[in-house]
């Protein structure tokens, strides 16, 4: 199912599929199937009726407008999908009919079926982490001595590597990874109740239908339901919100370094993709568009999620009914997130010759700090600091290399000589423990993977 | 169109099928067939190309899923949409194909058909709301002598009539109704700039057809474009997240009163309404937990807004993009709060004789503060607030009455005759100015009526 | 008061000072001498009473520790204050003590403290909001013909002239203005309902008495307590929330074009602003910095408002103890956006030269689509819109200026003549209503300046 | 440091002393003055330079008013903070003012200042929590047997038991509280990059001494400075949030159990705790009333906060600017709500028998579904829950027992003899799994309090 036009640009399509009403009703199907087999199997329902809610749940026998329908009346789409299954149950085999949900609550299907769906999208969203952070990865080994302007306050700073920036992309994304699968694991259980959380209508076998029920469904059962205790799966959703935070970082970044300005980096070109509706010359920073979309949007969905938290009693009013959309649009926004920062990655043109050329533009300003360094120790700091104040002065004013400015002030000259000013400007002297950082930061990436 | 199932509870199905992709799409080509229009009319394109396009732009003729993939890539639906159009019309009149969306950028539609949306919204949730106040006015009305419990902190207090607590409701929701059609006129404004916000295209005749086309649209025209100005729509969203809070307390209110505990007032019943799928006895107050879910999840919604009023120079990477998803979410939510208040309010069962034996079971505790006032004149306030205190424990650990606890106290009975006592709990001489409230709410309601 | 270190950067010293415990308490001992000296005019309470009264509530005799700490466990700061009070009363009078804060709840001091710091608050961040509108328009005038490159997406676009960009940064700023004084308006409005909101205690004289005590506090009269009906203050909050945002918006582009490949405007510089501890050469945007993150603050704290809004019944558990942290950050962060964007504003520097090179330096792509504007009257939309997008791409790869291209391609050159071919980079003809904008703002502003 | 008044219930003590200006400016200095040492140490640094340092760092030489003052022009109290020192270290020894804060920028000294206090909230934060975990689990013992209604949607539902409603508390808070720790030891690292990042001021021993401030400070040392990349902060942030609303679902249960009308639990009562100013028979839930206002706020906090993570490049405009009052506005919020959560534990007064009276008061119809299970066997399951719905309408209407109204009922009767319809409200008969969940529950939270 393609994105819905309202939602363009805050899903990808496997996302927008996965939350269609159909594969909605397919993870809800799935619950009851597997709760009648495996209580069948248990000898609390016959088999036959197992058998016979395995045949009638199929998702095309349902008329999905009038589960809707009745769903906003019910407060809950489990009710009427109880009720069509069990009539569609009982037209083939009445005595089945009543087997079908046997203990089990609407909460129990809704949220399990939530559980299946983020199943699902657990592979969607860690396979493009992947690939971003491969390709970062390899970009960074490429890019290990590309020299680039350092940028703090979006004003000149002391040089950085490429390398370094891209590994420091591959790392947040590593750890956002790591956290996510550590979450997803943790959130991914079964829930199963019954009326009260007690599971009271299958007597002393509650929690042995429980753990056979998560089996068969591929979840894992907990301790006891937790229709009103939601911790795990808002920390699932929080692990988006960050990972979604730290992918629109690397979004901003690649967007600004797009900037026609600076011109170091371009997202990927392609077929209808980043132009204009009247702009010929456009090469716009879609994919980066998209992943800082979702940044925007994810902060406030997850607030609403953490603000449904507070669940009264064995159910809610209104706590747990909000989070069906909230859930679903924060895993659709950290896919697309996900997603197009894969796209950009894998087709990020780089260019070294333009990073080189805006470090050279600053006239040496980006070497203040080191100049200071240079005059530290033979004068006061804050001379030093005051003296390379005015010279940076003097160098944006005059437009003239700050070597050239530093070598006329005789307070510098006479404590710095030509040679030492003359090579001032060179980056390479002035990268400290950029690849130091660079290495240490692959071999973590490197060995998490292992683990995994 | 049916809510999807992801989303139930979180729209009404008018909303729902305002922001379906048909719904979207024929917003798009209303803008680009009174663009078309407008500009034929004031002879900047050929008569007969306003014609082609206007015939083309059925949305029959388009491919969703093609237009919501091709967005993904293009960043915006408007670009393939455009695109589709000249198409289209360019197979019925090939020179026409020109003129297709002239002078105006993507985000001109985009923006202009959320308008030509919102503006289709506002009387749908108006309605809702003016329901809803009529109902509570009249029960106000109805109420003005029914005594209830006072509560503060969930805990007994002073009593106030239902009358004085549904005008508050009724005065909330007044004042919201007022909001939202302030903000609603502010903000349903034309979008029209081209590339740059200055209609570069039209010459010297850009703001004329801009005046021109917000008149054929049904919008005001403002200053200047605003493509990176959204302070009307945040405000416009932030009205609903104030509106939707508002109604959350009264389904807040709603809920706790329907506690079976309490049992003061109910839900309106109805066919597929309240129940449960395991519990029969089951009368669940289901628009409460729709109003509430909708109050839990605004908030964040209106953060994501706010989030994304940022937006760099003349167009922004992913603030504008993060937009649609989150105002078509917040529009929905409200509408269905406000549909789900209406209709309860129109079917409420209210018991006032449960709320006159609640009363009647704090055993005159809700009275302390009266006998507090009879005491204070007698002996100072610490004392007479220590004796309360006391008596008040009293009736709580022993059953009895206040009045009879009080009469038993010799610091007391000195001050107090019994027939004063016996006069303390009754309600009606402790009421304030609770009626003095109520008739001057209902009679800024009537005012605000008249106005409209 | 200087603003806490923890909360540097978010708010002013007068504002922090306004928020300090010392106004705090000063505002609730308002709120009971007037009371006082209300009923003491009504001969509600003794005259003597209301005076001795008047003479205890010495801010200097409170121990704010001492408060604070029984604060926390009394659920309010209103409960110890009165007691305190009514002790330092009671020593000079003992009779009066008993009417301190007669009729009165402990919410009515809280809410009624809030209301007369945020009527403070109001001229501090209006007075600010004034003087960055005020600049902002002689810069617009100033600048109406100061040609600067559009951009969208951060990718370049047709010109704008920095007269209508900063007119609409104006327009924008005056907007929220007036939206924030309405709001203000509606807001500020006395809270006074006693225990259950009926004042109870007052007997019939509630209502009179209340009219009387705004009067005396110079706030307005509601129809009736709004205790947990918290709609007006959200929306005030709400106005500070969109105003952040559109100030926030003003500052992310003073930081880009600040960046130092843009070199376009320039924050003031002074006497410790915006170095860097190390970096000699820095001039950092620190008033963008400020005004940033105040818009990346506020979203979340107007949702954290708004959540607070489902109050139950008479008093809410949580919902209203939640409020006062809430509104005093987001006013804060309101006025430091303000006064950031105020003293941006006044020292605001302006490379109109540099505006002019970046433009050019596009080697004519901004003009992308005024060249097809041109062609598109000869060969069809696509064709055109075709040759340049390779017209474009040659310019960027060849580094060549758009004209010669264009000049160089048999497609073009057969349709459009050499020397209309030359003017295409005159950015004065492409400028399309970007002035009858500015004029069309700056009118509408200097009307809303008469209103006031 | 007393809370602030303004901050009332929106912290403890002991954290609105952790983030006073003294304590703040304390780990600033405490920051500088290892990095002195180390460097000493590595002999990068003079061993004098380094005593006369660490002597001069003393919190009381520092006026803070004109720190706070000069932060706000620099855009980060770092700066005038080591402009200071530097003033100080000079006025005891010329040369050592050289060596202050050597290779460091002032992004280091401010996000390795929060590490230090964020270390110091930990074990206040999980000391509470254990607490409460503790005395839960007790509680949970203690009231295995306990009987009371279960409540979903605020009706009635089967019973549950308090011994398996308090161990699902126990379980939350202990979910949580790992998770925090977790996230604790992740995000304890040391910020430490200089400049841009690179320590290049250090040469190429940057990295090492960095891995020596990491011990000597007590933090750990990452792979890389994590200036602009926010997610171990994030995370752990979103773990606040995630607990307080594990605490806010718990104070919300309390305080509706709490209710006149229902009356089951009671929060410990007090000096000065939970009164009201005017109504002397108050036992107001404070401790809930802290809890919940923490669990209204925090979500839109961890909004802002997560907003926040877009920084560019090496140091953003705003994004890290806005950190401080958030971060500290969590963890206090945290603090308050654990804090209250655990003196609730601690004095809960728990009403057994109010439980079954409350329960028995359902007159039968908490048992609905358990007759369902006995008619389902015999009648098919659409006219079980038919007869029960009739039943239980009478039940309600009449006044009269469920059990009584279902043996008049000949369609029931018929089915099930008089002794099981008798049994029917016996609690104890349908409880299901209450005990075996609550086993497994409290067996999870021993070992994981064995693994600590």
């Amino acid at each position: 199912m393609p994105v819905p036009l309202i939602e363009t640009l805050a899903s990808t399509e496997p996302l927008a599929e996965l939350f269609s009403d159909t594969s909605v009703l397919r993870a809800m199907l799935e619950f009851e199937v597997a709760l009648a087999r495996v209580e069948a199997r248990m000898e609390i329902v016959p088999a036959t009726a197992a058998d016979v809610i395995a045949t009638a749940a199929n998702s095309d026998a349902f008329d999905l407008a009038d589960l809707s329908r009745k769903a906003l009346r019910a407060g809950t789409p489990s009710i009427p999908l109880v009720k069509a299954l069990r009539k569609i149950v009982g037209t083939k085999n009445h005595a089945a009919a009543a087997y079908v949900h046997w203990g089990a609550t609407s909460q129990d299907v809704s949220d399990t079926a939530l559980m299946l769906l983020l199943k699902r999208a657990q592979p969607l969203i860690e396979h493009d982490l992947s690939r971003a952070e491969r390709v970062f990865c390899a970009l960074s080994e490429r890019h290990k001595s590309t020299v680039m302007l350092g940028r703090t306050l979006l004003q000149p700073a002391p040089p950085v590597t490429f390398g370094l920036t891209v590994a420091e992309w591959a790392a947040a994304i590593c750890r956002c990874r790591e956290r996510l699968r550590h979450e997803f694991e943790k959130a991914l259980v079964l829930q199963f109740g019954g009326g009260s959380g007690t599971l009271a209508m299958l007597g002393e076998r509650g929690h042995a239908v429980a753990r056979e029920l998560a089996r068969e469904l591929g979840l894992a059962c907990p301790d006891a339901p937790w229709h009103t205790h939601r911790d795990r799966l808002a920390a699932l959703l929080c692990a988006c919100g960050v990972l979604t935070g730290a992918l629109g970082k690397i979004a901003r970044d690649i967007s600004l370094l797009m900037q026609s300005e600076v011109g170091e980096v371009a997202e990927p070109e392609g077929e209808g993709r980043g132009g204009s509706s009247t702009m010929p010359h456009k090469r716009n920073p879609i994919g980066c568009a998209v992943a800082i979309a979702a940044s925007i949007r994810t902060p406030g969905l997850v607030a609403s999620y953490l603000a449904a938290m507070m669940q009264e009693h064995e159910r809610s009013v209104g706590g747990s009914q909000s989070e069906w959309p909230t859930a679903a649009a924060i895993i659709q926004a950290t896919g697309a997130a996900a997603a197009s920062i894969a796209e950009i990655a894998e087709g990020l043109s780089v260019d070294a010759a333009r990073m080189r050329q805006n470090l050279d533009a600053t006239l040496g300003t980006a070497f203040a700090e080191k100049a200071m360094v240079l005059l530290a120790g033979k004068v006061d700091r804050e001379t030093a600091h005051g003296l390379l104040e005015e010279a940076t002065r003097r160098v944006l004013n005059e437009n003239r290399p700050l070597t050239d400015v530093l070598a006329e002030m005789p307070e510098v000259s006479t404590h710095i000589e030509r040679p030492s000013l003359q090579q001032l400007s060179v980056a390479e002297d002035y990268l400290g423990s950029a690849d130091a950082f660079r290495i240490a930061i692959l071999e973590t990436i490197r060995r998490a993977g292992e683990k995994n």
